[in-house]
This record gives C-alpha cells, structure tokens and sequence, in this order.
C-alpha cells in the first residue's frame, strides 16, 4: 500500500468474455484485483451479481474507503449512462450504474471500454505526454476512443469515435460486409477475426493446408518470417487500418494515435509497415504530426480509464 | 442601424478571387459591407492594402468604433494565426494579423474561411438551433469545420476538420489523384472541379457532345430533368460526399452536418438524394441521428463566423 495515494477507487471492466475489478490509487497504481471468467451459465444479472461479490471481497481486503466507482462496459452507453446489449443475455434489462449505487452506496460513473481504453491510456499510459489522443482497440472488433483536452469526447450521443465503421472501401463488391450493415468498414478489414478470415482465403487460394486455430497473432508472426500469404494478409489490415486512422486525423488533427487490443499485440510487426501507410494515408498538411503507439497498458487500459473517470468527478 | 447592437465588428473574408470586409453586430446582422475581386493585377501584399482601405471607408461611415476585427482566410491558418500560401503570390510573406491590428489599433483574430463557415452558420446561420456541427463548403474544392461546444476545434496543429480529404476510395487505382498527394479524396470526387470533370467523361463516354463551360450547376440542374449523364455523375459526387459526412460522425457524433459552398446551392437536388445515402452509409447505431442541412448564410458564412469569432474573444 501506498500511504500517501490510497487505493481509494474502485473499478469494473465488464467485457464479452472477462470481467475485471480492481482498487485504484489516484496516481493510477493498481492495488488489488480481480479477474473473472464470465460462466457460460451465467446470464447478466447472474453475472453482474457475481462481479459485485467480487468488490466486495476486495473493499475487506482494503485499508481505505473508496471514495468512487468507475465501471467499463463492453457496448453502448448513452450520455445518461445507461447501458445497450452486449452478446450477453439479459444485459439489456440491467440498469447498471443503479445496480452499482445500491450495492456499494458510491456515486458511480459508467462508459464504455474503448472509450475509457482511450482514458487510461491518455492518463497513466502511451498519452501520458499529451492531453489529446485517439485510441483504437483492435481485438475481436475495433472499437475507438477519443481524449480531447484530457476528457472523453463522448459526442451528441454517446457514440462518437466508432472509428471500426469507418468505411475505408465502401464502393468496393469484393469488401467484406460488416456486422454494423455497412460494407468495407475498417472493423471488416481489419479486426482480429477479420485478419483470420483473410488469413484463411489467402491460403486457400495459395493452395497452402488449412491452419486450425489460425488467428491475427500467427499471421503476424509469419509475416515476420517473410511467409508470402501472411505478408498479403497483414497488407490488407495494414492499408485498412491506416486509413481509418488518417480519417480520424483530418477530422481530429491530433498529436497521438494509440493502438490496443489484442492485434496490437503484435507490436512492430504491425505498427511499423502502419507507421508506413498512415503516412501515405495522410494529406500533406497533415504528415509527420502524429506519433502512432502501442497501448503501454495491456488489458488495463479499460479499468484504469474507469478509475480515471471516477477520480475525474471527484475533483 | 440597430441602437440596441451596435456594428462594432469589423470582419475581412479573403478568398481566391474575392474579399469582403463588412461591419456586424452582435446579434450577426450585417451593416455596410463591400465586396471585391481582386485585380490580376495585384499581388498579395497589394491586396491587402486595397482591402484595409475598403476597410477604412466602411469606419468612416460607422457610428460606432469597432470593438475588434475578426478575419478568414482562404488557406490554413496556425494556432498562432499565421497564414500560409492562398494561390496569390506573395501572400506567405504577409503578417496578416500584425498588419491588420497596425491599420486599426485593434484586436485581431484570424482563422481559415472553412473553419469560420462553420462558426458563422453556427452562430446565425443554418446550426443556430445547436452548439456542436460539421460544415462542409463545397465549391473548387471540399474544406471543413468543426464546431465543438460553440467554439472552432482547431486540433493540435491547427489543422482538424480536413474533411476535403478523407478518403473513400483510396484503393480504387481508377479513382482520380487529389491535390493533396492521395487518391479517391471527398474532394476529388464532390468538389465542383470534380463533378465537372467527371460529367465531362460521362457525357463522353456516352457519346454526348461536350458543353461548354459545363459546371456542377448545369449538372444538378440536368439531374433534376433526369437526364442519364447527369443523374450517373450527381451519383458518384454524392455518394463520396456522404461516405464523407458519415465518417466525420463516425468520429463526433454531432447532430447537425451543414453544407455550404457553390455546389451546396443546388439544394434539393443535392440534399435529397445525399440525405438518403448517408442514412446508408452510417453504421446502425448513428442513423437518424445527424440533420444534413443547406448553409444559410450564403457566401457570408466565413465573414460572420469571423465576426463571430471576434466577440466571443471579446467577450
């Protein structure tokens, strides 16, 4: 424990499959935390009951009291802090920061994860440098956050940044479609599963054996062993994925782009040839102005942009 | 005059081939103005002193003294307020804003026209009605604005809201090359130049004779006698423009897009069919979200959002 910043925050990161919670001291130092496979038994509420069991066990084990409660949510959350579905069931029925008041008598402030990625990292990680940033969490999806003036810029209502749907080939027959009804989406092109399924065609096409299991990281990994199958693969994410970063810098002129999530994991076998393409992505006006970086938080950024929220309501 | 809102901003707007200066009030009436094409004669400096002469003229019949001095600019401008290159020579070497506060001893505030267009249909224009926009000026080329919370978001270099080049068929090799050393821009697609070029080609290609002096006008004029060639190439400029409209709300969410500029005065048969296809070109949970309105101001957006900009300094 750290006597002169207590672990006086509490956070939750509820995602698809996992769900985190943690005690926060104001420097952005993580006390003790806990992480949560969700059972496939549980829904939501079950669920959400069993997240709140888990604070709880963590506030006996605290020296101090908390003073807030910051909640990440792996979906939607409107500018009154109501939660939208999550591939989860029963979710929808929950009314979340209410759930969280009763359960811990604590003012509580919700959003969602990519949104707080973007916080944490801004706050305690790759931005600590800068109070303005866009954040892209690769994994699965692709989800976007933006910190402007050291504030999440939520927009008119709750869904700025969905920087995956930004249409990079939406004129293009050949693009994939994507979830969100549009067609040749960043998130479509670029995305963990995206990147798998490219992977797969590429291969086949190629007439190389079908790989089991094959993901984002093995391509990655390949492309850095010169595999030519994986170099198309990663060029086609690559592209995507830069252009829909340029896009959000001439609309947002910012100093910093971080990347999360588990694609970016992949370090510089992906943000070098990015670098590359964002450049060329770039209007004149706008080249060499912004630093493209790793996410310095892991599977934190969430939870401590949370906690970031909370000691920001506080102040 | 208005006893109760004096015309005490004095407003420049310099364009390519025109400038204004006019005297504003308060509340965005316009007082006495003048309106100039330059003289092929003149260079920038030149100009410049022809214009601060308008300026002094429009003083001398004023009932009140100017409380400060707002000016767009055809070009960009720095967070410092310096101005850059406008296609008149020997603009660059101009310190516009330490030789307008010289001629007149007061305040002044420079931004660029686009950015301005955005405050000044915002303030007393088309966005009167909210506090946070996108504007689009449609005319040679394709710039933008944002309007944040009532104020001009600049980002880190002064540079944000570049609209014009957001790509949305970068890896089309037949979409045409942009100005900006890309490929498939909004701009080259939507701006008047390009609807220009591209009926010029259709009409070619379809074996039409070539019209002279054939301009975006005749063009949403003839699409709205549904003439084939017009209705192909209004087609492909509006469907570039709305993937343009719906990537600036992927990014921030804002619940007014105004469009302004030559091209923009085609109205309906402009704003009818866009409307449509940025609904498509939105991921589902942004549609019905943002109003696409026309500009109101005309060709006196950027000088009243300059006046604009100069009392909320004021203030």
């Amino acid at each position: 424990m750290n006597a002169s910043s207590p672990f006086d925050i509490l956070a939750f990161d509820f995602g698809g499959t996992r769900a985190r919670c943690g005690l926060v001291a104001r420097d952005g130092t993580l006390g003790p935390a806990r992480i949560l496979k969700r059972p496939e038994s549980d829904d939501g509420p079950q669920w959400l009951e069993r997240m709140l069991n888990e604070g709880r066990w963590l506030l006996k084990e605290s020296a101090a009291p908390p003073k807030a409660l910051g909640v990440s949510f792996g979906g939607p959350v409107d500018n009154a802090g109501h939660i939208f579905s999550m591939h989860v069931p029963g979710w929808e029925s929950i009314d979340l920061r209410r759930r969280m008041q009763e359960a811990f008598g604590l003012p509580v402030h919700v959003d969602n994860d990519a949104n707080l990625g973007g916080l944490g990292e801004q706050r305690f990680g790759a931005g600590k440098d800068t109070r303005n940033l866009a954040y892209f969490t690769v994994s699965t999806g692709v989800g976007g956050g933006a910190v402007l003036n050291g504030k999440v810029y939520r927009g008119t209502h709750g869904v700025a940044a969905e920087f995956g749907h930004i249409a990079v080939r939406p004129f293009d027959p050949g693009a994939p479609a994507c979830d969100c009804g549009k067609r040749g989406c960043v998130e479509s092109l670029a995305s963990g599963r995206a990147i798998a399924r490219e992977a797969k065609r590429v291969r086949a096409e190629a007439g190389l054996p079908e790989l089991a299991g094959l993901g984002a990281d093995q391509v990655f990994a390949a492309a850095g062993r010169g595999e030519a199958w994986a170099l198309e693969t990663r060029a086609t994410a690559v592209a995507a994925l830069a252009h829909g970063v340029a896009s959000v810098l001439c609309v947002l002129d910012l100093p910093v782009v971080v990347l999360g999530g588990g694609v970016a994991q992949a370090g510089e076998l992906l943000f070098g040839p990015l670098r590359t393409k964002v450049e060329e992505a770039l209007p004149v006006v706008l080249r060499g102005r912004a630093q493209i970086r790793q996410a310095a938080l892991g599977d934190y950024s969430s939870l401590l942009g949370a906690a970031a929220m909370a000691m920001d309501a506080l102040a």
